[in-house]
């Protein structure tokens, strides 16, 4: 992946999780990049969400670098918010920037004192890294109970100028889309005023994290932001914005869905289409009902066409349909026809829903407009060995 | 277990499920009972819902019998109203009763086409069977996942005459709070006109299948009915009434408990206790968010006193509450003070988390009022095998 002009990166391990993998990443923008920021909804807001709502608050939506740790969420603690601060003031002075440019994210335990002096210490050596080389390794840095590193980028022309976007993101448990989800990075060296930037991400987001669910658990660390350093030289036209729109969809989407794919303890990622609900809105809130159901994520585990799950979960989603106008399609093979079963060899389904992709296609008949698409996995026996062990 | 008067029961195999279990189940009242009924709110409701809702209202809250089947829903299928109706004709018949006194009520798998003979065919040697003494394998005969039949009652002494409670439910999956939960069939002996009946079964089951919950998931044939048939021959004045309804509270509440230790793969029960919320809605919606928390139910099976799961699912209820003033405790001990971590032996508490007992307390210091109990169950690899195994 090509990444847009004047990023750098750096991580390392600062000792904050027990095993001995990196735990501590930089991402730095030269020049300081316009902002703009989407973050948990959750009531319980770790202390790096709320200082970094803050800092975007008093820069005017400028930021030079963003200051990541995985292994413990600075959430729930005595020292929250003197942690947050220390960390970034440190890196403030090793960069010469303002502090107001410096934005916080942690992601880890909740209710375990985080010791700043683990990142402080380890901040000039952190910035003496500082590579455009290093991004792998710091998408590498931010993750926790992920099995894999999650990255998307993009490249577009505008103005005649080539214009990248690069994104990195982390998620695996306590994933439910409100307003955010997860860490998420996004840069670009496109050309664009704060103000431009925040509907920007706001629509992308919808499309994409707030279509997403592994377990229903919305976090107390969520922070999604993008970041626009006109590096590339172009500022794009109102009319190239949608382009420029366009591709940060992409990306966003195919983050979501990567996270989607690497749920804790998800063997497969289930792709929920929802039709002909009365607009988008109550087709999203079908999805997610479905989604969010365990009996529909155990079936799918377990290779099973048990549709009426599926019909039960969208009927508890508050959003009105006629259940006698719904046709159900797993795999592409309709299983309901009409709110009653279709025909179909239920041992040729199995067989297609052991793949590692499968889809619900849930249709209302009729005249409703809406439609969504929206990320799940099943949910297995992975999922309560990774949750139910003893923290370590 | 002492019985109201003027109830019968019976059970037989009709064939309905593939294992040789009793699968059809009759209560019968002697004279037809005053009632009072709640059902599911989900949008897809199952034939014997709709029917048993119109023979409520055609009766003028009367009931004569109860029919009720399980391994199969009767729901989601082309003759779900036809097979509904012929059953309850063929029973009123051998009855000899009005057609709307009877209830018709389903449990079992959705989609599925049920023969309307196999029920029909079974009736004549059924009312046959009726007796007071087939409680027991009535209870049984009702029971889906479950392991255990679930039973409750109550013995109280009304204008010196005794009036006794009985009651029956099933429910193990698909177990979520909304207006009812699984099915459920109350009877006293005694003499309560359906007006005075339905406020006393909306407010009992208000604190008890209202405030359970085992998946999140809200099934399609909910019903809870409440019989008082008089027998007895006590009428009970007005102040009367509060006394039979706190022993109608604790029956229900007595059922509840014992749903959320039978949940699909539970090995454990938790009881959660919210106190110092607004109102009583807002307590049992902050515990309501915790007791379908993966996170947290996942946690508890591990024995993991991870409170900062507890308190991030309590931030996603969408109750206010100020973060820095709750305490939690787990088995009675304190694990959270003032929203930060306090201080325990984790050894010590993993222990007593061993129990089959597991309790949280989420207290919120101020002058809120608001307090709720709510049950739910631990979230186990037995929910998953249960759920993700293919149909039989």
């Amino acid at each position: 992946m090509k990444l847009p002009l004047g990023y750098r990166f750096a991580a390392t391990y600062a000792g904050i999780r027990k095993v001995r993998k990196n735990d501590l990443a930089l991402i730095v923008s030269t020049p300081a990049a316009a902002a703009a920021a989407v973050f948990t909804t959750n009531r319980v807001q770790a202390a790096p969400v709320r200082l970094a709502r803050k800092h975007l608050r008093d820069s005017g939506g400028r930021v030079a670098a963003i200051v990541v740790n995985a292994g413990n969420a600075n959430c729930a603690t005595r020292a929250q918010d003197r942690v947050a601060l220390a960390c970034c003031r440190a890196l403030a002075k090793e960069l010469h920037a303002p502090v107001a440019q410096i934005l916080p994210a942690s992601t880890g335990v909740i209710g375990v004192e985080l010791d700043a002096s683990l990142i402080t210490s380890a901040l000039p050596l952190l910035v003496a890294k500082l590579s455009d080389l290093r991004f792998e390794e710091t998408a590498e840095a931010i993750l926790t109970t992920d099995l894999v590193a999650k990255k998307a980028g993009a490249e577009i022309a505008l103005n005649g100028r080539t214009v990248r976007i690069a994104a990195m993101t982390k998620g695996s448990g306590m994933i439910h889309p409100r307003m955010a989800t997860t860490l998420a990075f996004v840069m670009t060296d496109a050309d664009i005023s704060p103000a431009n930037l925040r509907p920007m991400l706001v629509e992308a987001v919808e499309g994409s994290y707030n279509r997403l669910s592994v377990d229903g658990d919305t976090s107390t660390n969520d922070i999604i932001v993008l970041l626009a350093n006109g590096a590339a030289g172009a500022r794009p036209a109102p009319k190239e914005r949608l382009i420029l729109q366009k591709a940060l969809n992409l990306v966003l989407e195919d983050l979501a869905a990567q996270i989607a794919k690497d749920g804790e303890g998800a063997r497969k990622r289930i792709t929920i289409h929802v039709s002909g609900a009365r607009d988008e809105a109550q087709a999203a809130q079908i999805a997610r009902a479905i989604a969010n159901s365990p009996l529909v994520k155990t079936a799918i585990a377990g290779s099973d066409p048990n549709w009426g799950r599926i019909l039960s979960a969208a009927g508890n989603a508050g959003a009105p349909f006629d259940p006698a106008k719904v046709d159900i399609a797993l795999q592409g093979v309709l299983v309901c026809r009409g709110g009653v079963a279709a025909s179909f060899s239920e041992d040729e389904l199995k067989k297609k829903l052991d793949l590692a992709e499968c889809s619900i296609q849930f249709a209302v008949r009729g005249k409703g407009r809406g439609r969504a698409r929206f990320w799940t996995c099943d949910l297995t026996h992975g999922y309560i060995d990774i949750n139910a062990s003893y923290r370590t």
